[in-house]
This record gives C-alpha cells, structure tokens and sequence, in this order.
C-alpha cells in the first residue's frame, strides 16, 4: 500500500509544535463540532454487564432505525439490505472484497479520496479514472469519457456524492448518466453518500438508492462519523438490494466477527439527534464554506471553486508543487508563531503529476481560526514565491 | 472466502428457538462471565464531548499501559512496539498483509482456528498445516514434521497459545523447536497468545516473545476480549520488535483510520481489573474444565483429551459424520425441550476429510448449563447411534 503525501507531513507538523508554533489543520476531516447529547447520554446510560460480540451484521434494532432514517431521504430498504460495518472505511473494503477479483477493474473519479485508491490496490483491483478539472468545479466529464475506460474487465465505479475531496454534488443529469453506463455495462455502482446532511445548494440530492433500473447493482456506502460528530465510534454501513453481494460480504463480516458494540450504541441513539442540532452543525459548516472560499479567493493566485456540499475544497495555489509548499510551511515558516497544514493535492489522483497545484482544506476549524489560517496561507504565499 | 460449516448450523438453531426449544451454545467462544467493574464504570464515566478520531496507532495511554502488563509477564516492550487494532482478528489480518504476498505460504498446525485460514486465504496465501492429533492431546508432531512442510516460499508459521481449539499449551521444548525453524528458515512466527490468562496447569507460559534470538521475527497478536469479558468492544493489539513490519502495518492502520475509541477506553481501564476477580475468573473456568471433561469421557465412546489452557475442548463422538450429527441435534432431535449446539470438527482442519469424528466445545456456560448440556449429549448420541 502506498504511503499517501499527508502522512509523510504528519511528523513535520509534529515537529513543528514540539517547537511552540500553533499548526492550523486544514488537512483533515475530523470535525470540531461537539457530538449530540444523546449519543454521549447513551454511552452513559449504557446498561449491559457483559460487553459482548454483536451480531456480525450489526443489531437488528439499530439496523431497522436506519430504515426509517433512510426513509426520510426516499430509500426504501429492509433491515436485512444494512450490513453495520467498522466506519465507512470497513463498508468500501468489502465491497471491494466482495465485488473484485484481482486484476479487475474499477474507475474512479479523478480527484478521489485516497483511501478509495489505497483499499482497491489492497484488494488487487486495478484503478482507472476519469478525470474532472478545478476549472469548471470538478463536475463530471461527458459519458463518453467513462465509455473509454471501460475495458472488459471493468467491474464497478465508485462516487462520492457529495464529494471528497471536491465538495461536488452530482446533477440529476449527470446521476442519470451514471446509472445508464453502469446498466449498459452491468458494473457495480460503489456510492459513497456520508455527506448527505451537508449540501448547501438547493440542488436536489440524488442518491445511487433512487435511480431507477439498477437497484442490483448499487452498493451504498454510509457512516455515521461525519453527520454526528463522532469519528471515532467506527460505525458505519453498507447497503444494497443485491443479495448475492450481501451474502459475499456477510463472510467477511463473520470472519472478524462482529462491528464496535458501544458504538452501535451510540449510532443508534445518534438518530434520535433533534433537528435543532442538525439545522445549527448545517448553519455552522455552510458559514464557514462561504467565508472560506471567499477568503480563499481574494488572495492573488489563488483558486478554488465553491464546494456544493461535505466540508471540503480542492483549491489551486500559485506555486509549482503544493506538496513542497505544504511540507515548507511545517519545517521552514511561521508567521506570528502560527502555521497551516493543508493535504497536497497529488494525494487524491490517480496519476501523481495531476493535482501538483492543488491542495485540499476541510473547513472543521472555527471561522476564527479560518481567519487566521487564511492570514497565515497569504503571508505563506508571498514569502514562498518571493524565494523563488 | 469459504462457508465455515458452523454458519450453516446457526439458522437450523435459530429455528429450533423459534419452536422453543433451548439450546446449549457449547459452539462460540462469547463467554458468560461478568465485564469487570471497572471497565463498565469507565464507559458510565467517559467524559468527551466530541468522539473523534483516535490516533491510527491506537490511544498512546493504553500502549503505555499495556507496556506495564506485558512487563508482567517478562515481555519487554516500548509503547512504539504495540499497535491497537480493532480486536485480535485485525492484527491477524494486518499481520498476513504486511508480511505475505499472494502466493506465499504459511504453516498452521492442524487444528486451528477457522479465521486463521479464511483470513490467509482473503491474503492470497496458501496454507500448508502440520498435523496433530487428539490422541496424544495435540502436542506438536517432531520438527521433522515442519521441514517436510517448508519451500521456498513459506513465509511464516502461526501459533496459538494457549490453542483454540485444543486448549493445549506449548512446552518449553516445543517453543524451542519452533524457534530453531523460525531461525534457520527466517520467517515471521504470528503467535496469538490471547488466552494467557487461562492456564490450568503448572508448566509455565512460554510466550513467543520470550524466545532469544528470534525477536525480529516475531509477531504476536492479542486482544483483551477474552481476558476481560468484553468481545464486543473490538481492540486487539499486534506487537513487534520490527520496524519495517510495524511500518508496513501502520499503512494498513492508516488506511482504515483508527480502531473504536471507547473500546480503547474501556480496553485501558480494564487493565486495572483487581486481582480477585481474574482469580474468581480463572477458578470459574478451571472447575468447568474439571467438570464438562470429567462428564465427557464418562459418554460411551466419547474422547476428550485435558485440555491445559483456554476454554475450548476437541472432542472425539462415536459418530462417522459429526457435523451431520451436530445439524441432527439442532434439526431432529431434542430432549426435554432442550438441545445442544458444537462447532463441527471439519471447520478446524485445512483438510476437511480430517476432524470428522470431532467437534469443538467451548466451556462459556455455567456448570449447571454444562452439566445439562451432558445429559442432552448422551440422549444425542443414544438415538443417533440408534437409529443408524
């Protein structure tokens, strides 16, 4: 498995406040939003005396609570079509596992989280992309472009709707077009949906669940990480109407026995979280959106497009190679005592000389510490360029 | 990856419940005992008011504390060496992936855990076995029996100690003649030792990480889920003295993002767990031993070996086909309203036309339970037998 650009930072910016610099993450998509009362009343109110196995599958009570979650948004399923996998991470492995042999295909969209990539290397699978370009807000290329990948090995492709790294959301049109290339050529669709409660368009969101003729081979990906607040329960989900693919995948759940039992705890009283609380982390990622990018904009050579929803942005910078310029920052700046760590862009595509320009940032911080991260991003810029 | 025959049974138990009838889980390692106080206490008292992310390395707080316990048992470690995995079934993963490449053999001695093998062979290993056998306990066959088994491309030996499903516990001469193959041939032994707290006799616990001259090439693998009672919080741990391997599988712990935090938290506060109750625990299993073993090899043609450690036992029935005679149980036969569940003996063996006379039973049930589920056992076996 490749070593990603971001981790090879990590230890900089250890270094970095081992030295007394105050290090911005704009690099990461750990959200600083408190998770529900709720979910944390659950962990308290926790009531077993034995911490035992769950059910490979995951509970059937949290499982059928999702059902009506899924409701909400028009996804019809049955507690049997949930598998509850360890995050949404575990979800994308067995899918994988479950769907590819070694050597067969899968395209992405290019810029992907890597991890898409890491899992498919893991899992033998061979990466193709398709590319979509910053300058017209990384939306997806003619169908024609996914035509010329598919080789007869092709398997599936994976979406992230809403995306990331991109922060793009999928037009009805485009989701259209996804599900006639994934039926002409009867592939698997791998959608990964964790953003959903993040869209700050009024553009419609249009699940792989709702498109119509393909219900067999779509294979939702979902977690409850980023919609509560709470990363770290590892809980998540996949889901598909393909019995064939469930039970394949059911084998590998029973091979590392059973899915985070307090964690399931807490999902399942996550879903009673009030709308309040909803509206407010909505409210707060959506300000946040509009202030960075437009920061981010205002200063000389920078671009980035605005994100439709998650809490992501891919943006250009006026530099040669992000990656140096991001691994600078850590060892060879500051600026009032503070510096940023942002993701290098080669780390979402497949080909690493795309993306040399572009860095990713997820707007979980503050819209303080933004403010002073963008000071610190100006001040980085024109000492880095005015070196060279 | 292959249907343990197992799978198949628990839809014919879950059916015989249906029709009220109670079955006697003798088949599953979930023990009954009380989680300690003071790890239910630690959930009751988590104080976090954003469940995020742990680091990929799992909490440096339980690798420090770990570090103190291994210590104990003359294991001598740095909080580097030991990385947190999402229960013992991801450090044997994350162990095959690391160290073996599609095509690379691994040595497992014949019984083993079924996972071991479901989990090499999702690796693209082969799995070659050495044989022992229940007549003599299960004791290792003489080193001649692992040279006839190593080519080129054998990579690693696995061991578990104390064994499931045997229950056997290795001799200082065995783990001495493990070692010398381990270094003449230099490969990786993948020791699971997660049962060390569970030994009934006086012959000491050789771990593999006592074993001089091999430090660079042992992996052990351990989880507190059986030790503590509490299976379903998923944390394990895979503990190396070698970098390169610890590198390798940081990728794969980067790649999944963190394992359960609250489970890390628990995991941390059981370690504290008082005396008394590992001392209650370990009576507790010790007088089922004595007990179900005593009962077993009282059944007519009935064999079970004393098993040293853990809380499995492989037992010999006068049956041809003991998986068919296991489904027999569940689907044809009962005994004043009660029947009785085991794991068929096939699912243990690489060679599934070996163990058929055999099945695997864990003593998780109280004496009471256990007694009951003898008497069902000898009615069994009396109407099979019958009726054949």
């Amino acid at each position: 498995m490749p070593s990603s650009p971001i981790r090879k930072l990590a230890k900089y910016a250890d270094d970095a406040k081992r030295n007394g610099i105050k290090v911005y993450h704009l690099n990461i998509g750990q959200p600083d939003i408190q998770t529900p009362q709720c979910a944390l009343d659950a962990v308290k109110s926790l009531d077993r005396s034995i911490l035992e196995y769950s059910p490979s599958q995951g509970y059937k009570s949290l499982r059928t609570k999702l059902v009506s979650y899924y409701a909400e948004y028009g996804i019809d399923l049955s507690p049997d079509e949930i598998i509850i996998t360890s995050g949404g991470s575990e979800a994308v492995q067995f899918a994988y596992m479950a769907c590819l042999n070694p050597g067969d295909e899968i395209i992405v969209t290019d810029p992907s989280y890597a991890n898409y990539m890491a899992f498919a290397i893991s899992a033998g699978a061979v990466v193709k992309s398709v590319k979509t370009s910053i300058d017209d807000g990384f939306r997806l290329p003619p169908v024609e472009e996914f035509e010329k990948q598919i080789t007869p090995k092709t398997k599936a492709i994976l979406i992230c709707n809403p995306n990331n790294p991109t922060g793009y959301l999928y037009t009805k049109n485009e989701m259209d077009q996804i599900r006639d290339i994934v039926k002409k050529h009867d592939l698997y669709l791998f959608s990964d949906e964790v953003y959903r409660e993040f869209i700050y368009t009024k553009r419609p969101y249009i699940s792989a669940c709702h498109l119509e003729g393909i219900e067999q081979n779509v294979i939702l990906i979902d977690s409850v990480s980023k919609r509560y607040s709470e990363c770290g329960i590892r809980v998540g989900a996949l889901i598909t109407k393909n019995r064939e693919v469930r039970n394949a995948v059911m084998k590998f759940c029973q091979a590392r026995l059973s899915p985070p039992l307090v964690g399931q705890v807490i999902a399942e009283a996550s879903l009673s979280t009030p709308q309040e609380y909803m509206d407010a982390v909505y409210d707060e990622y959506l300000d946040r959106r509009n202030y960075l990018i437009n920061e981010l904009n205002k200063i000389d050579g920078v671009f980035s497009p605005t994100p439709m929803g998650a809490f992501y942005t891919m943006v250009r910078l006026p530099v040669d190679d992000a990656e140096k310029f991001c691994q600078w920052c850590l060892t060879d700046f500051s600026y009032e005592g503070q510096t940023i760590m942002m993701a290098p862009g080669t780390g979402f595509y497949t080909n690493p000389s795309d993306g040399r320009d572009q860095v990713r940032m997820a707007y979980v911080l503050n819209k303080e510490d933004l403010g002073r991260a963008m000071i610190v991003l100006r001040k980085a810029l024109e000492e880095y360029n005015s070196q060279a």
